[in-house]
């Protein structure tokens, strides 16, 4: 028996307000909005974080984002949407099966407006890329 | 000539901190990061926002982000890391060419810590699932 509660809504153990549902996904309501409609899209397979999807299942996953993600901006009317995918208690994951949050957003709304960036000092950029891309 | 800045960047005519490039994407380091190494995943072909992008190119595109996600995030040792696409500028788009940002975390870093959730009064999920799934 599973013990994830995103696995136990793809099983049907646990009901969902459904938005859409196929042989990949499952698309439903976050019982915690931020926003109206806020839509959740996870793949029915277990996976915990976005870069342990494999590449194949991830681009059928995004494949159907695009779609269901204006959906949600033309059916609530919203001007624009934000797709983010937290992965890591670190990054605000709270549940540890991948999932894509569609959040519909208007102009003040208020949400994620903070957005602390900064520059980087000479040379320090090309230093990070460098220790990026040995890993890839 | 385009006049998109990120068409540029993908046409060489404004340098990048390059992290990965194919006939898919190109990737580089946010000259604003919020954190470091913080990464854009922009596919080359011009797109304004996710829902316009066809759904082939935009499997293309996600199925690159998992394995450059990962190397931001073991590259620079985060514990996490969010995706985030923002769409329309009421969303914080701030170029109009749809790109993926790849932003590493760490607990108590103080990004993103602000989740405003609430919950919705009964029947009003199902009233607002229904006007999204007639749009999909």
């Amino acid at each position: 028996m599973s013990v994830c509660i995103f696995c136990k809504m793809v099983a049907g153990e646990i009901p969902v307000v459904r938005i859409f549902e196929d042989e990949v996904v499952l698309s439903f309501l976050d019982i915690g909005p931020i926003s109206d409609g806020h839509t959740l899209v996870i793949p029915k397979q277990h996976f915990e974080r976005l870069h342990e999807v494999p590449g194949e299942i991830l681009g059928d996953i995004c494949r159907r984002l695009g779609r269901i993600a204006r959906a949600v901006a033309d059916g609530l009317s919203f001007e624009g949407y934000n797709v983010l995918c937290n992965n890591g208690k670190a990054a605000g994951q709270l549940v540890g099966h991948v999932h894509f949050h569609i959040i519909g957003r208007n102009i003040g709304d208020g949400i994620f407006d903070r957005w602390p960036s900064y520059k980087y000092t000479v040379g320090r950029a090309e230093e990070l890329a460098a220790k990026i891309r040995k890993k890839l």
